[in-house]
């Protein structure tokens, strides 16, 4: 997913795989293999030693283990350091992947793992959990949010941070937030700090599609790399250690704010046609279950499957996010949202 | 390569990796890890219990021992039997990756591998040293080229072939084929074949570059994966076993050479713009040797390395193909070349 993404906004990605399975891990079952920590830095060396390690950006996202989010950490540490001459030369889009809605799905040591490591990154991206995880303050409303994020802001100093998919319960919801936290309404909150360490807090509201979906996490970051440079080449910030506009630019005005406009839009596009797309499959799954998942029917090695499992199954794959076929929306996003600023 | 290649235009893909290396071989050097024949095997099994096996096409490509040349060939096997009900639905394009220009690169008891292989393979895209190897037809001409496709239909029943970069020694061309095979140009052979297993040859010409470029085989299959379906569609062939045109379809007119002519004009669009790219790269390289390569000068594991060797990888990553920026010529190629039947 993010590999396609970023090289469908036109960027040259050397990948290294964290792991090979063979489908997502929504599908409740897989196979295949978790990257050693040692082969993640191998990698990088052969990278290295033939001079292939000229990277504007690195996204980091998911890591099997403690020691990979070491790994990781140490080459953003390499990268940065051949970047010293020229500090815009390299930026760090860190996604903090640890768990979701309450429930941590990393080994525990993970945790501590990324707080060592979020104050190199440029720009961090926690969805509710991990922003609550890594900033110690509970979330049940947007001011929450607000005060994860300056939270974030100043333990770590990180520059830029976005929380992806708000969705504060609306029993939780005070009065004053639930004149803004809408039903129905997912929030996304940013803010790249100012000199004194303050935060400019925008939010972007979209609707909420009510389908899980495998990859969001990993979409949303690509189009982030790809979109954040673009915002930021626009204001001339490129040159600048870790892209920094200047103070008096606002919240909604920040480069940040305009990427997540057209990350959110294009991903909106792409789930919608997702949805369709996959009410369509499952009509026809109704009509002969099982047989329009696996092939012929009475082949495979899972013939046994309950009806249940096998539901499951096609129901999961009918929601597999649909990125090839509509890359378009990836690069020409329609102009759906927009930033408001956040006063709480 | 392939997976972006095939993803440009607008497959989705389920990509196996048969190596995680850090960077193509041209390099001379790498590091990393080939897939052992059990993971290949392990991660198709995991699509497989997931009921996730409904591919239309299969393009196997490098394979690094001949234990992983028979995982292939069971992968194969299986997608097969599960498409006999409907035989179009299932298409395997072959790259026999053995070597080029007279030399194996790979482990010798690969060849006899892949020679177990390729009658069940629907398309094989050999190039001409790997046209040898299978036919055992040694090729200096054209119409050796011919003969080798002949054999290759005879012998191992396969239904299309193309023999991608034919460049038959201008010494060694008889009178002729001096006439066709001009100097500076590359010439592709292709065929399906009849009922009666005879070839229906057809060849087009492109002009030859004189660069070394890494991964034109891969993209070369990649995009026919993709023309090639597009074709036999047009001409209403899908729910045909191996996309089989009636027999009275004349040579230039077969699918496989409507797909070959849009594939090469791809290639060559992109290509041209790789040298126009690594020409600008090398001129800036020529000004300060090292320094535009390795990042910052005089960090780095290959501080001693000596100059000869800094320009060769310097050369080496300014030649990789520029696929990514000019993903548009994939989608919409010129319509340069016309295939020409064969008459040898």
């Amino acid at each position: 997913m993010a590999t396609f993404v970023m090289q469908s906004l036109g960027c040259d990605v050397a990948a290294i795989n964290t792991v090979q399975f063979s489908n997502h891990t929504g599908y409740r079952q897989f196979k295949g293999r978790r990257t050693p920590a040692e082969e993640i830095t191998e990698l990088y060396d052969g990278l290295r030693q033939s001079y292939l390690t000229d990277f504007g950006m690195m996204l980091s996202g998911y890591a099997p283990s403690a020691a990979v989010v070491h790994a990781i950490g140490l080459i953003a540490r390499d990268l940065r350091y051949r970047s010293t001459v020229k500090p815009g030369n390299f930026f760090w889009v860190l996604d903090p992947v640890m768990g979701d809605q309450g429930r941590l799905y990393v080994a525990e040591d993970i945790v501590p793992a990324f707080k060592q490591l979020i104050r190199e990154a440029d720009l961090i991206l926690p969805n509710q959990f991990e922003a609550e995880l890594l900033s110690g303050v509970s979330i049940s409303t947007l001011t929450g949010v607000a005060n994860a994020v300056r939270t974030l802001h100043k333990t770590y100093g990180t520059n830029h941070v976005v929380v992806t998919s708000v969705t504060v319960g609306d029993a939780a919801v005070a009065d004053e937030d639930a004149k803004t936290q809408k039903q129905g309404v997912l929030t996304v909150v940013g803010s790249s700090k100012r000199r004194d360490g303050s935060a400019r807090l925008f939010k972007v509201e979209v609707p909420k599609l009510d389908v899980f979906f495998s990859g969001t996490g990993d979409m949303f970051a690509a189009l982030m790399v790809g979109r954040l440079r673009e915002a930021c080449a626009q204001m001339d910030l490129l040159d600048r250690a870790g892209w920094m506009p200047d103070d008096d630019v606002e919240a909604v005005d920040l480069p940040l704010a305009r990427a997540t406009e057209k990350v959110l839009s294009s991903m909106q596009m792409v789930l919608e046609k997702t949805i369709t797309a996959r009410d369509e499959e499952m009509s026809k799954f109704g009509l002969s279950p099982g047989a329009s998942v696996g092939g012929v029917e009475g082949l495979g090695a899972t013939d046994s499957d309950s009806e249940d499992k096998r539901t499951y199954l096609a129901q999961t794959k009918a929601a597999e996010v649909r990125v090839v076929r509509n890359a378009k929306d990836l690069v020409y996003p329609e102009e759906r949202y927009k930033a408001v600023a956040m006063e709480v």
